[in-house]
C-alpha cells in the first residue's frame, strides 16, 4: 500500500478533538483517520510539560506503528500524517515530535496562530485556552513570528472545559463566566479572538455574545483543516479515489462508551466508525 | 521498628486529599504520615471503575511496599494503615484494596456514611460528590446498611471541584453555581448534607449560604480522622511517643511546585514536609 493510501491519524487528550475531526472530515472527503482519544489521562490542560510529552509520544508512536490494519510496506507506517488536536499537546510536544518522527505534524497552534495573523497581521489578537496552553506562550510565540506587529493579548479560561462537559452550553452561569474572563482583554478592542482549545467551539455562541460584531472568531479545527488540506496537496500524498467506509476507527484509553456518547456533542453526530479500547 | 512507629499512609487523586490529611494530623498529634497525590492523572472523578481501581492498586502497592525509608523489619511494611482520601478512588476501589491488602483500609465514604448515619438515623440524608462516586451508589449503599430507615438523595456537582481549583471560592459564580445543584435536593428539607468529595469543604461557607440553618453539614474529614483513630486504639498500633519532625512526606506523580502551592488552599498552611516527584 502507498503513503497516500494511508490514514491520517488525529490525537487529543479525551473528546474535544472532535470538534477537529468534524472540520477534516468535512474538508477532506476523500480521506480515511484513526483517531485517539487518551480518555484515561484527560484532561492534559493542567499537566507539566514533561507529562504532556511523554503521553503525546506514547500515542504518537502507537499510531504511527500499532494501530490500524493497513501499512505502506515500504516503510511500515500506519498513518501518513498526525494532527496534535489538543491544544496543550500542540503547544508543548508537536514541535518535538516533528523532530523525532519521520512523518508531517500539524498542531492545532500553528494552524491557529497563521489564520489569525492573516486576518490582522497589525491588529489586536487575543488568544483563549487552558491554564497551561496559555503559561506556555505557545500563541505567542508563532504570532510574533507570523505577525510580528499585532499585539497580542491572552487570557487562561479554565472553566471552559468543565462547563462544556456539564453540558451547560447555553446557560446563563456559562454566560457569566464568559463575560468575567473576556472582561479585560475585551477592553483592548482585539480584531480577532483564537479559540485555543477544542472544547471552546461548542461555547461559540456564548463567547459571541459576550464579544462585539467586529471582533473575528478563529476556531483553530478550520484552521487545521485548511493546513491539512494544503501539505497533503504540496506532498502529493492526498488520497484521489473515494474512501471505503467506515472513514475513521477510534481508540480509546478509556469508557469507549462514554466516549461514543460524547461525540454527539463533540461531533454534532453519532461516531462514523469503530471505538476499541487501548491500554497503552 | 514496630508497627505502631510506621507512619499512616494517605492517598488522593491529587491535592483535595490535604483537607483529609489536615484532619488527621490535627486528631492524632502523635502519628506520622506519608502523602501521595497522584497528580499526574487527576482526577478520578470521570475515569472507569476499571482505571480507577488498576491506579489506586498501583499507588496502594508503592505506599506499602516501596515508599518511606522506615519499615517493620518483620512484615517489610512501610505503612500501617492507609487512608482513601479520594472519594471516586474510595468508593470504587477500598473495599477490594481491602480484600487484596494486609493491613486496615479506611475509606472517606464509609466514614463520612457512618456519621451522617449516627446524625439522622430515620431523617434525610442528603450527599453531593462528583459524577462518578454519585453514578456508583456507593454512598447510597453504606447508607442503607448503616441507616435502613433513613431517605437518601443524592446529587451529583462537576462543576465544584474546577470552582475551587480556580480559586472562586468566595465568588457570586460558585453560589449560583451551589443554588443550581442544590435546588431539588433542599426541597426535600435534609437534616444532613454529606459532602462527598474532599474539595467540597473549601466550598462550606458557600454551601453553607445555600442550605438552611437546620441541615447539618458532614464534611467526611473529621469523619475518618475519629474513625482512624478509633481503629488504631482498637487494633493496638496507636504511636505513643511524641514523633520527631517532620511529620509527613509526600509524593506526587506530577508537578511538586504545583502541590506545594495548592496545599496552601487544601491544607490551609505550607506542607509540614518534603515533596518527592515518583513516576509509577
Amino acid at each position: 500500500m502507498k503513503t497516500k493510501n494511508l490514514p491520517i491519524g488525529v490525537f487529543d487528550s479525551g473528546v474535544g478533538g472532535l470538534t477537529v475531526l468534524d472540520a477534516l472530515l468535512k474538508a477532506l472527503p476523500r480521506e480515511r483517520f484513526v483517531y485517539f482519544g487518551d480518555t484515561a489521562r484527560v484532561p492534559y490542560g493542567n499537566k507539566s510539560p514533561a507529562v504532556v510529552l511523554q503521553y503525546s509520544r506514547e500515542i504518537a508512536r502507537y499510531l504511527l506503528h500499532a494501530s490500524p490494519s493497513i501499512d505502506d510496506l515500504e516503510t511500515g507506517r500506519r498513518i501518513k500524517m498526525l494532527i496534535v488536536a489538543c491544544n496543550t499537546a500542540s503547544a508543548l510536544a508537536a514541535p518535538r515530535l516533528q523532530k523525532e518522527l519521520p512523518i508531517p505534524i500539524i498542531g492545532v497552534v500553528e494552524a491557529g496562530a497563521a489564520q489569525a495573523a492573516r486576518l490582522a497581521p497589525r491588529g489586536t489578537i487575543a488568544v483563549i485556552a487552558t491554564k497551561s496552553t496559555i503559561a506556555s506562550s505557545i500563541y505567542s510565540e508563532y504570532l510574533k513570528r507570523l505577525a510580528p506587529k499585532a499585539k497580542i493579548l491572552t487570557q487562561a479560561c479554565p472553566l471552559f472545559v468543565p462547563l462544556v462537559e456539564e453540558g451547560w452550553v447555553d446557560h446563563p452561569v456559562t454566560e457569566q463566566v464568559a463575560r468575567i474572563y473576556l472582561e479585560n482583554i475585551l477592553k483592548q478592542k482585539p480584531d480577532v479572538l483564537i479559540l485555543g482549545c477544542t472544547h471552546y467551539p461548542i461555547l461559540q455562541a456564548a463567547i459571541a455574545r459576550a464579544i462585539p460584531a467586529k471582533t473575528k472568531v478563529v476556531d483553530s479545527s478550520g484552521a487545521v483543516a485548511r493546513q491539512v488540506q494544503e501539505k497533503l496537496r504540496k506532498l502529493k500524498i492526498a488520497q484521489s479515489i473515494r474512501p471505503l467506509t467506515p472513514r475513521a476507527g477510534f481508540y480509546v484509553t478509556d469508557d469507549p462508551e462514554g466516549f461514543r456518547r460524547a461525540a454527539k456533542i463533540f461531533l454534532r453526530r453519532a461516531l462514523p466508525g469503530p471505538v476499541k479500547l487501548v491500554r497503552l
